[in-house]
């Protein structure tokens, strides 16, 4: 980790892009999600069998979260925290790291966290605007993931 | 959602803003609390039978949420996270979501999520600073609140 | 509680550190989370016997955290929420209050959270960045800390 001190301006714009990812998939906004990556962008989680690259699928994975959730009758929320800077080559690739808690309501329920996992993204800028490239889930409470 | 990248000093201010908002409602300083609202700004919520408008009926909502959970014995946190500018008119309105946990603990106890909730407000500025003219609150597990 | 606006260099500075921080003891990283305080900097919690005073006792109080939770097979967070700047005296010194919740996942299980605590910091420029002189953590649900 480089505990080193982003710009203010460059540190709004990782905090807008994380939070508003979450609004993105809760709310079913499929292509906006995929919009955060980049266009080969991959996402790599232990709780999915394997590793899925590029806006088609992206949308297609968050497509499946929404259906998911609307069979279950329940309400998932993305709820992220601990938003840092951890890395900067200096030629335009950032380290991301961040909590992100899964938070389920089911129908006439109360809310419970689901699970807990922790973010390690590769985020580069696309000339208009920080996009992930590579981001790596870890889920607490299982063996560390192996590199997919 | 307009998921345009905010200046970082108006994102400076709007999460100072939403942070701040926490410590003074659960700090039992009303008026404090009720002053991060317009003085017509109103607050709509399911958990409540009607919106709450202006500065004295807001003031009185943050004072009966004190009382509440000093008769109660359990201490509320309203847990904010996931702030995200997802609007701006460009004529000085501003639309933001966010999501807010109220997570209790009883004396001697261990603490939990009491409901899961989201917030989209219409956020001005009104001279002196960022102020909520409007706070639309939705419950999950609950039908899409009514817009009263 | 001074509910003026911080340039936004100075709060991305202090989310960056509050939200680092805590990765830093949650992997591990003792002498970096003691980096995070100032040498002779102070942590006062009532979880634990007796205040912890500069840098080696620090690094010694993370590397025990860590070494408890590999005892207990449990992942531990320190989710941190609601940064806010409190105060500011003009000659450089900060009040920062935040929330902070400690999540456990056991081994093969579901999240909890253990606790629910406030945190209220003096924070000091050291010309290199900012960091935190005293740190006095309350633990919701039970009385008010007494100052050690």
């Amino acid at each position: 980790m480089n505990p080193h001190v982003p710009s203010p301006a460059r540190l709004a714009e990782i905090h807008q892009l994380y939070h508003l990812q979450s609004h993105l998939i809760d709310a079913g906004r499929a292509p906006g999600w995929a919009a955060t990556f980049t266009v080969d962008g991959s996402f790599t989680s232990p709780t999915y069998p394997a590793s899925v690259t590029g806006t088609a699928a992206l949308t297609a994975f968050a497509e499946r979260f929404a259906a998911d959730c609307a069979a279950d009758r329940v309400t998932r929320r993305h709820v992220v925290s601990n938003v840092a800077l951890t890395g900067d080559d200096g030629a335009g690739t950032l380290q991301v790291e961040a909590y992100l808690q899964i938070v389920a309501t089911p129908e006439g329920g109360t809310p419970h966290t689901e699970r807990f996992t922790t973010l390690t993204d590769r985020v580069v800028h696309d000339g208009d605007g920080w996009r992930i490239a590579a981001r790596v889930v870890h889920r607490d409470g299982t063996p560390v993931a192996p590199q997919i």
